[in-house]
């Protein structure tokens, strides 16, 4: 019997040495015969995240077997599609800055910014491909094409008081939480799980994404200028209407001008800066942030209710420990 | 025995009825729920140019069998991949026109256009995967990464009067001839081809994409700005060196006064139109139109001595048919 997870550090360290071979295969094939985009590329892939959704597919493929070759090339080409996102993410947004380090977008053109994402989403897909095995392209593949459906839908049906929680959902199901769910779908699926258990990890995967893009709504109004770079509220001030606005709005009585404001704020009619930091105090005071918190807190007792059967006790273990991270995180 | 080929016409009338079921692919795969993005994206997909690509997948498919259902999705994935590779080479561009229509850049955010592309290159990636074979999804993959990296090439290597003429060809396979190459290859593995026929059909399709590109490099400097919609010599007047620059800079005296208005167009430092016209007229009058032409020939020779000695003498006159019409295209 293993001994009992301690915490989300020592999660990483039992799965250290599978992440390190993840790490290298990412490195490898960001690298490209272009110096200038080389020693970007590789800042940018060495100032790596927390490598949440690689280890989600080994966690999940260790859920049904001791470990298997192939989740290396999987969990890698699963990391580098989440970089190539977030490269042409940036790009979209025009961000000067991400975890802190300058984005492709202060060093290079918008096109080859966009080429250099075009080439990271064919080297994820090379790594897919490279598992040999038909469904995990395809949930791969797929999982793109919920990112994309999300990303439009963010631009343009996200401008829009009157949306309903389903909208919502919908929207951050595409962005966030399909990547979430397709690697612990193919985790499952590599360490040849059953349809039960493969249905098990892919709504845990899912519940635990929504969470994720829930508390990073949150986490927009909630942080200080400082720890994002950029102005709490950013969100709502480029008009996107994320959970916490939508609970605001819920709360206000018929004809309360906070209702106006925001109207305006969301259409783009308002844009001095005083009146829209009035606005997000009034939304950090109303509550709806603790109460956005608390429906992030379902969706993770949803995926934890999702992995309680499962037959080896330690990794579910880790996959809480997993889960109650992302609550916990606060950038 | 089938009656001989007449003219490319006939080649697309014997193809017609697969060419319509991808067609009817294409259109599903690029239809979207957002009424602006759909509308667009169903004029450029309606719009479609010649379809070569998926032309030369189902024709080399049938070398080998008379007809399997997978080629339909495969070269469905092809085709999609095409336009998704044009629509960000527009954005990239910042190309209003296109085949006469207007771009989506005309009508969209370049955000928009950058998520619509990606959406598409998903789109054409889960049509890989639904031939639920690894090689296709493998040789998919790896044709994305490959044009990727030739038009990275073109944008960072592309600006130089010194580079030989094997910079030339990786950076032409890579945008245009890599996918010809694919295409080729994956029809025929659908096939069941043996080992020498995969490589003598992924050979055809290479040598057709690299004629290919070079005729379209002709056609810059040749045709008049009502043609093309932009005016004659614009590669060159982008800085970008393509075969019939480089052969006319080989055929100037060392010291020719040609010489360094050519290096300052390139390097951008001379921008005057009468002078770039001037440039212009003497490419076109030095004969460098007529030998690039003549390797285009060299490459449609070589394509062709790899299928000579196909068992299916009616595919070999198809595809032979297909391969002199990219030496006939005058647009």
């Amino acid at each position: 019997m293993t001994s009992s997870v301690r915490d989300i550090q020592d999660v990483f360290t039992r799965v250290a040495g599978d992440l390190g071979r993840v790490d290298d295969r990412v490195m490898r094939a960001g690298s490209v015969p272009y110096p200038l985009v080389a020693s970007l590329l590789s800042d940018i892939v060495a100032a790596r995240g927390k490598r949440l959704r690689p280890l989600l597919l080994i966690l999940a493929n260790r859920a049904f077997c001791p470990s298997s070759d192939r989740v290396i090339p999987a969990a890698a080409g699963v990391e580098l599609l989440h970089i190539a996102s977030l490269i042409h993410d940036d790009s979209i947004d025009h961000a000067a800055l991400r975890r802190g380090q300058p984005t492709l977008n202060s060093s290079l053109s918008s096109g080859a910014v966009i080429l250099v994402g075009d080439y990271l989403f064919a080297q994820s897909a090379i790594l897919a491909a490279e598992t040999g095995i038909p469904r995990i392209v395809s949930i791969f593949a797929s999982t793109l094409g919920d990112i994309c459906d999300g990303q439009l839908r963010e631009m343009f049906d996200a401008h829009r008081l009157e949306q309903t929680r389903e909208d919502y959902t919908q929207r951050i199901y595409g962005k966030t939480a399909s990547l979430f769910a397709g690697a612990a779908e193919m985790g499952a699926y590599l360490g040849e799980a059953d349809d039960d258990g493969l249905s098990r990890l892919r709504d845990f995967g899912m519940h635990m994404g929504l969470a994720y893009q829930i508390i990073d709504d949150v986490l927009d109004f909630r942080a200080s200028e400082d720890m994002l770079g950029k102005p709490a509220g950013n969100d709502l001030r480029e008009g996107v209407v994320t959970l916490p606005t939508m609970i605001f709005a819920e709360s206000l009585p018929s004809g309360a001008s906070d209702r106006q404001t925001l109207l305006d704020v969301i259409g783009g009619q308002e844009s001095d800066r005083a009146s829209i930091d009035r606005l997000v105090s009034r939304i950090r005071a109303s509550g709806a942030l603790d109460e956005a918190t608390t429906e992030a807190e379902r969706q993770i007792d949803h995926a934890k209710s999702e992995i309680a059967l499962l037959d080896r006790g330690d990794v579910a273990e880790m996959l809480g420990e997993l889960a109650d991270f992302v609550l916990s995180r606060s950038s």
